[in-house]
C-alpha cells in the first residue's frame, strides 16, 4: 500500500543558495503522513483532542537533486512495518516522476505526559487490514 | 521604558532573493516581545499554563533596508499604550545603531476558549509601574 | 479585480497554543500573490532570473478569529493602487466564506543592487488592463 | 575535536502538541554547523559569494526527549570523516547535560551548476590540522 500526496513548494521555503531549504522536506513528510492518516481514518486532530500524541522518534532524509520553489512534487509513503508500539514509514519524493529525495520517519504513540502508549486500536487494525494491498491512494 | 534583546540572524531565514525573508522579522519581534515579557515577571509558559494566552490582534512592519544573514540586530521594543484589555508595542530592529525596520503589533489576553478577558492583575501592575521610567533594560 | 487561492494550513505552522502561528498568515499571503502574479503573467522566478526582485516594503494583518491546522482557508488579494514605482495589495481571508483576517503589503521593484527600478513595462500594462475589470480569478 | 553553540528554542519553533516541531532541530544542527565553520575559518556567506555551496546530501536525527519552548540547548558538532568531496557531521543536543537527540549530516560541495567540486583548499587543510586535536571549542 502506498500514498501519494502533492505539493507545490513554496518561495518562503528557498534560502540564499537558490533552493528549498532542506529543513522543508521534513515538512512535507509531515503533512504527507497526517494526508495518508485521514485517508486511514486516523485524523490527527481528533487524536489530539483525546491527548493521545504521535511523536517522530527518528528521521532521515537522502538528498539526490535540488529544489526549487514553485516546483510540483509528489510524496509517495509507504509503511515498512509496524508494531503496538512502533510505526516505520518510507518516502519518496518524485518531481516529473523521477525520485529527487527519499526518506524514512518512525513514530510511536504517546499521551499527554509523553508516555509511550499502544497504536489506537482502529489504526491498528486499518494499518492491518491495508498491508497486504497493493493499490496506491492519493489525496489530492 | 524600553528593552533591547540581540538576534543573530539564520541561515535558514533567507530566501532566494537573498535577503532575510520578510516573515522571519515577525518571530524576532517574538522572541524580543517574549523576553521583554519575561522581564517585567510574565512567563509566557507559565501563563499558557494557566491556560492564559496573549494572542497577536494585529501587526505592521515597515522595511527599509534588507536584512542578510548572520547579521546582529537589536530589536527594541517599546509600550506604546496599554487598557485592561489591549496592549500595543511598537518595535525599532537596529543594525550597527541604524534602524533597518519598524512595526507594531496589538494584543489581547484570553483564556482556553480564546475569549478576552482582562490583562492579568501582576502584569497589569508591573506594566503600570513601569510606564513613566526612561531606563532601557537588555535582555541578552 | 480580485483573485482567489486557496490553501490548506499545515501542523507544522501551529504553535503551543494550538492555533497557526501570526507569522504563518505572511506565507499565506505571499504564496497567494505569487499565484496572483502568476496569473497576470509575471512569473516570479522569470523575473528574479533577470535580476529583478519585488520586496515587501511594508505589511499589516489584523487577526479577528484563531485558525487551526488542516483547514482550508481563501486568501482573496485585490490591487488596491499602483504607480510606475508601488504596488499596494490588500488581502481577505477567508473560511468557511467569513473573513477571519484581512492585512495589505506594498512592494516596490528593485534590480540586483536592490535600488529601486519601475514596475516591469509588460506587468504594469497587465495591472492597467484588468484594473477596472471585475472578475474573480482563481488558482486552484 | 569538538565544537559547541548554544541556541534558546523560540516559542514559534513549537506545535499544538506543545513542543518544539521536530523540523526546527534541522535549524538547530545548521546554525550550529555554520557557526563550527565559521571557527574554522570558513564564512558561508564568503564562500557562497564565490558561487560555492555546500548543500545536505543526507541527514539523521534522533529524538531521545521533547524539547520545550525558551530552553537552553547547546549543540555540539564533531567531524566523523571527511575526504577530498565529502564531509561527514555528528551532532548531539544537549539539555542540563542531558543529551536530547542526536544526528548526522554528510555535505558536499558544489559550484553554481550545483556541479560537485572538491572542498576549499584552506578548510580541507584546518579540517585536516584539527582533526587530531582533543580541544572542545565554543561559539557563544
Amino acid at each position: 500500500m502506498s500514498f501519494q500526496h502533492r505539493i507545490q513548494t513554496r518561495y518562503a521555503e528557498t534560502g540564499q543558495d537558490g533552493i528549498i531549504h532542506h529543513s522543508s522536506y521534513i515538512v512535507y513528510l509531515e503533512e504527507t503522513r497526517i494526508e495518508f492518516f485521514k485517508s486511514l481514518g486516523c485524523h490527527i486532530n481528533l487524536l489530539e483532542q483525546e491527548k493521545i500524541f504521535c511523536p517522530v522518534v527518528d528521521l532521515s532524509v537522502r538528498y539526490l537533486k535540488p529544489l526549487h520553489s514553485l516546483e510540483e512534487i509528489f510524496v509517495e509513503v509507504t509503511v515498512e512495518k509496524f508494531s503496538r508500539v512502533r510505526l516505520c514509514l518510507n518516502y519518496r519524493i518524485l518531481r516529473n516522476q523521477l525520485c529527487i529525495a527519499h526518506g524514512t520517519t518512525s513514530h510511536c504513540f504517546v499521551n499527554a505526559m509523553f508516555k509511550p502508549i499502544a497504536i489506537p486500536q482502529d489504526f491498528f487494525a486499518t494499518l492491518k487490514a491495508f498491508q497486504s494491498q497493493e493499490k496506491i491512494l492519493t489525496s489530492n
